[in-house]
């Protein structure tokens, strides 16, 4: 069994807790939190302060870092990685490789290995983009995101003055994917691709005219969309908007001759975006602990991993049965 | 510059060379055949027969074996891997275990690299079930084929008395697939799950009725499909179905929770199967002469290989572009 810690439990970390019970070969061993140990329900596993980390080496074959990466995973991701393997789901584009290198050092330093930026994007989109260029490179990438609830955007509706809560779903737009995937020409800029829904309980006594138009004029955030807003009442938003579904396509149409045309579509559809991003984590932690064991150190990403070391079944069973 | 070897000239042959005209990076030196080679006209690599191969060692990185799993590469497997990194699309699927031990020994001994099963089924196809349930552990796959041709399927209306010529499409039923990524409980049988378009040439004075008897009827092949039947002329067999078109769809459809659904669809549509096979099997190349390289040898799938092996980028490139 590969013995798992979960340091951070909030929606991802609970995530990844699901993934690791349908996970055969993996246990949860530790729940690590900022907060009061006694104060958290797991699904069994004890929970340890984060301060009680260094107790827990030599029991622990890797860690799974499920902080944000606004605020957490830059400092977090060096600081764990100089005790455990870890994994992590920095998303934070244009600090990739600083944060790279940052953990990348630190895992080097002390043995271990720090697989970044796990969950499906960056993640599995990722893999699925460089495959895609890899084997058609002549023709274009494009990812559509949604349908599915935008955290960001739902936090910026609910700043309204007069906004008692919001909930925001990013929604593709179906003609722009359908052009994307047929590889015909269609211009692509935020309003063709992707269109947001807002759902939005107001405040008792406030003008709904003027928040909706401070959230369609909300420049970046909503200004160059088409945005649709609609009043609902706290029990609908709680009744029908609890979830948080995401998913989205990535594309990738290329020719393989002049007047041959190639279309590739990896799509998820998924009910829950941290869950998933969990399960992600968790099969990334896996990996690790198996190239950790083979002696490899330092910082790499899922470019790096092989599906032998992914997976739960061994090398000829994947090519007895897989392939 | 990956000096590439293509084996063989057939359909899939031609579209390694096309596919190599793409990679910037590889170049083909030569093309080995059976036949006579100033017949060959590529598209600018020279020809040698199979019998000068041993004159190349030294001077290719890795040999693209195109022959047909039926009768070609079990043995060529073993006999190319004595001299070269090599890279198969081996097909036949129950004789996988069987050919990656042979062709392994025979590089093993030889201390080259062999890469087997290459193409998008097995290729892509595996590496996206093997994704997906490494990372959705609960739930189930299923691989639809088509729209496309089959060649076997073809061959075999061709043998029937009184055809002259013919080509069969499968077709994936559309409400099975999407109950399979709605997650809905559907029976999959080949009847449920794909139905054969049979565009028929049939000769002068020939019994349609009996020509199509024998088709709908034909065990294994038709009897247990929805099979329709179109006589059309040779010219329009020719105007309208010259192409070989192929893809497929591979789901996975699963849980993150008791009630929390999970859909991932991994979709190619093919204008040329033999183009885009050869696509996979260059960029498999890449994969091979880089970690054969680096020491590595006998026998691997596309299982045990990285994206970071697969694409033309460096790997500081992929972190920065692509996560």
């Amino acid at each position: 069994m590969i013995r798992v810690a979960i340091n951070g439990y909030g929606n991802l970390g609970r995530g990844v807790e699901l993934a690791l019970s349908h996970a055969q070969d993996m246990e949860c061993v530790v729940v690590f939190t900022r907060r009061d140990p006694s104060a958290l329900t797991t699904l069994g596993a004890p929970a340890a302060h984060v301060n009680e980390m260094p107790d827990y080496v030599g029991k622990v074959d890797v860690v799974l870092n499920c902080g944000g990466s606004a605020t957490d995973l830059g400092t977090q991701g060096p600081e764990v990685a100089k005790l455990f393997n870890t994994v992590d789901s920095f998303d934070n584009h244009k600090k990739i490789p600083e944060h790279f290198d940052a953990v990348g050092a630190a895992a080097r330093e002390a043995g271990t290995l720090a697989l970044i930026s796990a969950g499906w994007d960056p993640g599995l989109f990722s893999i699925l983009r460089v495959l895609g260029e890899a084997v058609l490179p002549t023709g274009s990438t494009t990812t559509f995101w949604g349908p599915g609830v935008s955290q960001g955007h739902s936090d910026a509706i609910r700043r309204i003055e007069g906004v008692a809560d919001a909930k925001q779903y990013t929604v593709p737009v179906e003609e722009t994917v359908q052009a994307v995937k047929d590889g015909r020409d269609v211009e692509l800029t935020p309003r063709t691709m992707h269109k947001r829904e807002c759902y939005v309980v107001a405040e008792e006594g406030a003008d709904l005219a003027r928040i909706e138009r401070d959230i369609v004029q909300m420049p970046n955030y909503f200004a160059d969309y088409d945005t649709t807003v609609s009043f609902i009442s706290a029990e609908e938003l709680a009744r029908d908007h609890a979830g948080i579904p995401h998913g989205g396509q990535v594309i990738r149409a290329g020719k393989t001759d002049d007047d041959v045309d190639a279309a590739i579509t990896y799509q998820l559809q998924l009910g829950s975006n941290p869950e998933f991003t969990g399960s992600v984590l968790v099969a990334a932690g896996r990996a690790v602990a198996r190239m950790a064991e083979r002696g490899q150190t330092g910082a790499v990403t899922l470019f790096d991993v092989t599906l032998t070391d992914l997976s739960p079944a061994s090398a000829s069973d994947l090519r007895k049965n897989y392939l």
